[in-house]
């Protein structure tokens, strides 16, 4: 990854990639998870927390990874999956079929998730037999032609009886070029222990293997076409859902139309019959039944629209309540904030909230009409029905129902421009 | 759909997609239109006005939809062509070519639109035979291995020849499972009545019959494309043609460029050698040659710009004269206004429009200087060659020629802010 | 191109496509350019220079135009290769190919590019002895049902072996339907000489042609692609690199995320650990570790951010040194100025750096606060640690650590608001 970050820490759709991986994995209801982790990797178990961590002191290949979690295993005697915090777009459905492989026939020790890709290039293949037991896994280095021709590869991924995981995965020795432990090899040691392994199938794209940036964007890709899909299928409209950026969690209603290159963040909900227009940026926010949002509009984190609010272009609108049918339609940043119903905040309207130390509320009333340039040095409140003029700085309460004009006096010096120009232009012939 | 509204009123590239078709048919002008909805439908009724409407009381199938329009047809004797409300995409050429598949022999009774789709999956077959005539239509279901090899599917679309219409709908029975009126009934019916039936040949693409929001996006896609593709070969420049989003109506000069991620909305006309840059949304406007927009702007409808204007980031402009040369370039609103030739508009600029009741006109001068971060209170007119001071809020009107100013004094505080901080951080440290 | 400019003018990713090509020439170290021109093609030769250029008098085909630059050969020994300036996109490794090809052995008169397209269509094909010389270019018209079976495709591009290059160029002659003479037929021409030709083989992605502008934006997708790989290998997070757009010069650091809708410009370099949030356009700035930019940040030339700057959205950034750990949080617009470390510009404030002919200097010291809405009326410093009051316009200096406020007194109208909307309704009702 040319990261001083670990692998399984870089990002996919807002969350690490193992993140991805353990809440899909939370979906089984496991009795236990258990991350192996290298050592100093202190981050990562910071990530996975509460989940189980155990320690492989030395990188000495996937079997020694599973070893390193057996003592926490101990006596475990259900079926455990081997996962891969690089590979975290396996979906719970094939989880289940895995888990699934393992149960009724007691002579099963383990079940190998096998998927068929466009390209089966150099993958290990999966030698079925006609039983549909699996035979073998073939390196591709190793195989025969007729051997190569199979189109089914192996995915590394398996799930376990964990009544013989101690019994298989002490068995694997090293006696390999690079001294390593594969855990592929315990497929060979049940065969030889009169045990046999059994194939799920996976596709392609869930067992995409993150081992790059360019892999990062793949994976990255996957989820967002998932979401972006589920959103279209449950009654949203994506005009362009290519271009729209979807969160884990993110609640869109019925009659939801997003318009292109709209990117949402962590913690939304959107109402029934909302538009979010063209070039918006939407986090933590919630956005209520009939409300319009946008083009070029952001929502940070604690922005509350009730029905029918509208909000417009080149505003940002943070931390605040925005009750029925106020408006903030232009170049205006509301932080900290209650702008109450019908109120309409002219454009170029600023909250000054902070005073490098602190963070102060404004509160505008029902009604009230914020006129443009205007700017509110909180603590402040505007009462309802209150009209503020334009261009006003104001720091005083306003009273409801009340006029607050802060304006100096407008002074004009006839034919000065005239008078500047001239200066101007004999300045710039001199230089010249 | 998911939708509380009817299928057909979903919008594909800002129109309803009933109104892609029968913007596709108008250009056959057709001696009649009838589109046939179910009872209530009061709103597509309204939106595909005035083409005449018929109503199906019960949804009972394709031919029973076109029994419905049976009485409205009556005594006519051209080409009927029947199209579906969901498969918007449908070209003129196609329709052409299965209009002049009627002409000339007068024992066609009807013309059968197939395609080759990539997969043919379970569409129903289209049985040619050796003289090109049709056999048959053979559902998935009931047809055999050599028929499923068959790559022409039906598309459901067909011309049939009005001399026959009565005679072959009303001969539809509904002998099937479903007890429904299947419109391609008619190709078998019109075989025994000694007639023949043809074929002719659409894309996939065009065929494209929209279910659900993810068929919705492949159409506005499908939509887009064309009109990207027209662009690009009208001799415009668009950097990026996927995050382009034109409208029904967009006009594009010679040599314009469009930089990535600009959406236009309807009624925009670009003149020549313009450059729209990157994140813009432009929608009712005209823009005239050699004119700069963007990035982030955001042009409203009204917006007139004439040859050379300027226009740059985080601005909106809505119903306004900008006049040759003038330069709005950062942060401004301007509404209702005229910004006479070669004017300057400082960052910051709002026109106060509003009064939360009714709109006023600003004026602005040919070559007047507008100082940053400036209120214009409308209705207000700022004279030819006017500057106007940065930070003035002007409510008066502005002689040509003049500074106008409206500033209060600066007061200092002396070590007021040190002291300030030095009272904060006692607080800080009091409660911490 | 249904253009005014000549076609090698047009640009892909922000560069006349001549100079992509230039460009990889130039790696090539070559002892001689010749760029060969229409007459009247000055735009052309200008954006050339220094490269010499020769004049090709009329368009009579690829031979004549490699004719027109024999005067400048005389006497050059060395490889010669023919380009094409609408097929921008070769790579070096090929250029390195085919150059490699006319060593050693001097029997070798030429090497011909092929390539295979994944669509053959009626490109000329190769026909490839089985020694690996090129017996024949036959063009598709011509050729038999086995040579159109071939599936190496000629590209036009050639190296010939500067020593042969006059000889064989003069003897290609003009009998054929469009009296033109072909580059090809020195193939032919070379065999009757005694002499072989080779083949080397390129991409069918690198070989592109453009000769409308929707191949220009092909041509446009494959250089980002190639840009989006190399960034996402050298160690930077695009999330979604199909909306990132990049600059040839466009220098990214270590754990730099780049979020979806990202405009590069030319000259950007990028600190370690930066991210720039979604819908942002840089150009011309160095971004200091650390730093974060956007949403809808826009850096124009000359922004130099330090160490831990925050730029946030609606912000526009041109020609200004911000220091370490400043922020510009919202709505502003810095222009020639500076920025102390760690000041805080809060939302609204401009630099009224423009007066309608001169720039001046912003100075903004350290630690210093700027209320939001806040004018800064250029030149005008303001101290260490000072703090301006929101919605002041400062036109004079202000001392370290003092505070400047420039406001007018704030006035209330009581009831004022409530009798107005009384008259707007009276008047409503009396209009309609």
């Amino acid at each position: 990854m040319k990261s001083s970050k670990a692998k399984v820490l870089h990002q996919i759709a807002g969350r690490p990639m193992i993140s991805h991986l353990l809440s899909t994995v939370d979906e089984m209801q496991p009795a236990r998870k258990i991350v192996v982790v290298a050592p100093h990797m202190d981050d990562v178990r910071a990530e996975v927390a509460p989940a189980e961590t155990a320690i492989q002191p030395e990188a000495l290949g996937t079997g020694s990874a599973v070893a390193a979690a057996l003592p926490a295993l101990e006596g475990f005697d259900g079926s455990v999956l081997v996962l891969f915090g690089d590979c975290p777009l396996i979906t719970l459905e094939t989880l289940q079929d895995m888990a699934a492989g393992l149960e009724g026939d007691d002579n099963t020790a383990a079940v190998i998730l096998g998927f068929e890709p466009e390209d089966p290039a150099e993958y290990g293949r999966l030698v079925v037999a006609e039983d549909g037991t699996l035979d073998a896994i073939v390196e591709y280095a190793d195989a025969s032609e007729a051997e190569r021709a199979i189109r089914i590869c192996n995915s590394g991924v398996m799930a376990i009886r964990g009544r013989h995981l101690k019994d298989l995965i002490t068995s694997i020795d090293n006696n390999n070029a690079k001294n390593e432990y594969y855990l592929t090899s315990i497929v060979e040691i049940a065969k030889a222990k009169g045990l046999t392994c059994k194939v799920a199938m996976g596709d392609e794209e869930e067992l995409l293997g993150v081992n790059n940036r360019v892999q990062l964007a793949e994976a990255e890709a996957v989820v967002q076409k998932r979401w972006r899909v589920s959103a279209m299928m449950g009654g949203a409209t994506l005009i362009d859902p290519a271009s729209v950026f979807l969160s884990h969690d993110t609640r869109l209603g019925r009659d939801v139309v997003i318009e292109p290159n709209v990117v949402f963040g962590p913690g939304v909900v959107v109402g029934d019959g909302v538009r979010i227009k063209a070039h918006s940026h939407i986090e933590g926010a919630v956005i209520g039944n009939g409300a319009q949002v946008g083009p070029f509009a952001r929502l940070r984190p604690g922005a509350v629209l009730a029905e029918d609010v509208k909000i417009g272009n080149f505003v940002e609108i943070k931390k605040s309540d925005l009750e029925k049918g106020a408006k903030v339609s232009h170049l205006s940043y509301i932080g900290d904030a209650r702008v109450g119903a019908e109120a309409n905040i002219g454009a170029g309207t600023i909250t000054c909230n902070y005073d490098g130390y602190d963070k102060y509320r404004t509160d505008i009333g029902k009604g009230a009409f914020i006129g443009s340039n205007t700017a509110l040095v909180a603590p402040v409140v505007i009462g309802d029905g209150a009209i503020v003029g334009a261009g006003s700085t104001v720091a005083r309460d306003v009273e409801a129902d009340a006029l607050a004009l802060v304006r100096a006096e407008q002074v004009h010096k006839q034919g000065w421009a005239e008078r500047f120009r001239k200066m101007k232009l004999r300045l710039k012939n001199k230089t010249s």
